[in-house]
């Protein structure tokens, strides 16, 4: 049994993550939740057990063996402490920052694993990237990937509960023709689609825009893959939607590109003229949905597809736990 | 004063061509007010007078000297003696087919017109292209475009007003937690979105898409271009938005590109970090609005944007009347 801590139990990811853990029957020894924020004193419950959240500034995490970080209630106190303990650490969030962290999508890079010296310090790649990942990587085991086209609709839970609780709130705002005033977001987010999801650099791309095409381009092995991205927050609540053209450097035979994604684990296709949807299909399930599959008009090196996953529970908590997996198979 | 035929008066965009022929003045003598439909009877005003729509199907189109199609009304009977009349046609929802008529965006392809012998019967472009064509054309005269990558986030509203009221009605009984039971589009719209807004063919492709990608190499006069689109239903009601990623054959300074969309009259320009929404900008006007407007990562010959129009005004009855008011420069 393995000694777990938990930061950031009550928000969204952090409480995916612990529904997996009890669902995979992960060898949770004593369990820590902690927190940072105003939901330190909550309790929740893990099987039988009901755990108080605690704060994580004073946690000494030389008690336990794995650390999960599932939200920003990360202090720089907690943040020194965590660095200093000999834990392992699956970062969710990338509080730990990239120089400390290995980045680690389970069944895709796992070699990566390997080349860590104790503690291992894991960071999870963003949902958005392990979904793409996910339905990429066979590809482009057919075909040499030379640039990759995306619009991806974010839902409002990426922001937390209060994402959900703002979207809730403008919706009954505007249905009830009440004057809107936006809060959290810049603007009204209800009936509406915001072009970024932050704040943009001098040249106009976002932090999560170039994270993203860092993180595609490492976890594909892919040096010279071109990126174009635009992250999109739309008025959904949960659930990411990525619209994809793939540009291969020769035609790429559609019928062996089904087969290859009928093959993966953790994928589901829909044919056409069907189509997943993120709430229809994604919301609660540990599988990505891959849809609308087809080759370009008058090109056969272009593939056009929509994906969607379930950010918090597929693209985030399945993530960690597997790479919990991962580590403890090591464990003594 | 010409006489002037509306069928499809009563439908959104019908009314916006009402409003439009009335700001700007257009030189309307006799007014009739057409439909096929339960809207038959209804009256509308336009300017001092009061009008009643009358059946299309029984109406006498050699009493017009102009046209115009603005909703889907235009029944079988109606169509054909439209077509034996001698009066010129504006349509905007394609109704007569593209083998009788001539597709038109004032401003872009003026030059049509003067090859047609009357009587003139134009289409309208799809307000997405309408849109994005407004903006590339610019930029296709400062270097050759190859390829767009296009993801079009439309409203309900190109539904009509029934899109609308689902909308309304779906997301009302969704926060009110009754059980929703879609109807006019196949699932649930509200906070989600659709990956396709019609039937696809064999390949996978929508009309929609097919007819984008067609009008888009004619309008710009660039057979050769590559163009992958994806058309989603998003739940907003009025207003489309795309994400644009276009790739040239070399480097396109973005300063240059900056200074030429700068100069194009009908279109604004939205400096990062502040961008462009549908319903925050566009709504209720006559111009495209742009955004985001960036370099690629990696590539200077990629440029993303991000456009966002009023589809009933801008894309749709804006452009009809202008194209009206270039038919009636020749009368006599």
């Amino acid at each position: 049994m393995i000694d777990v801590a938990i930061v950031g139990a009550a928000e969204l990811e952090g409480e995916a993550l612990l529904e997996l853990m009890q669902e995979r029957a992960f060898p949770v020894g004593e369990l820590h939740l902690l927190a940072d924020d105003d939901s330190i004193g909550q309790s929740l419950p893990f099987g039988a057990r009901n755990l108080r959240i605690r704060a994580a500034a004073s946690f000494d995490f030389s008690r336990v063996a794995l650390a999960f970080i599932a939200g920003a209630g990360l202090g720089p106190a907690a943040r020194e402490a965590l660095l200093a303990a000999s834990c392992d650490v699956v970062d969710m969030v990338g509080a730990l920052g990239q120089q400390a962290t290995s980045c680690l999508l389970p069944g895709i890079n796992d070699a990566t694993l390997a080349e860590r010296c104790p503690p291992r310090r894991l960071r999870c790649p963003m949902p958005t990237s392990v979904a793409l990942v996910t339905v990429l990587a066979p590809l482009a085991r057919l075909q040499t990937l030379k640039r990759l086209v995306v619009t991806v609709c974010r839902p409002v839970s990426v922001r937390g509960r209060s994402g959900v609780k703002e979207l809730a709130r403008q919706t009954a705002e505007l249905l009830n023709a009440r004057p809107l005033e936006p809060r959290l977001f810049d603007r009204q987010v209800a009936f509406n689609l915001l072009a970024q999801t932050d704040e943009p650099d001098q040249l106009g791309h976002g932090a999560a825009e170039r994270a993203f095409a860092e993180e595609l381009t490492d976890l594909l092995g892919l040096p010279q893959l071109q990126v174009s991205s635009t992250f999109v927050q739309a008025p959904v609540f949960f659930g990411e939607s990525l619209s994809v053209c793939a540009l291969f450097d020769a035609p790429l035979d559609i019928v062996g590109a089904y087969a290859a994604l009928d093959m993966v684990e953790g994928l589901e296709l829909v044919d056409s003229p069907d189509y997943p949807t993120a709430v229809g299909d994604a919301l609660g399930q540990d599988l990505v949905y891959v849809g609308r599959l087809r080759s370009g008009l008058r090109d056969a090196s272009e593939v056009n597809l929509w994906i969607v996953s379930d950010n918090v529970r597929k693209g985030a908590a399945l993530n960690a736990v597997l790479s919990g997996e991962l580590l403890i198979k090591d464990y003594p």
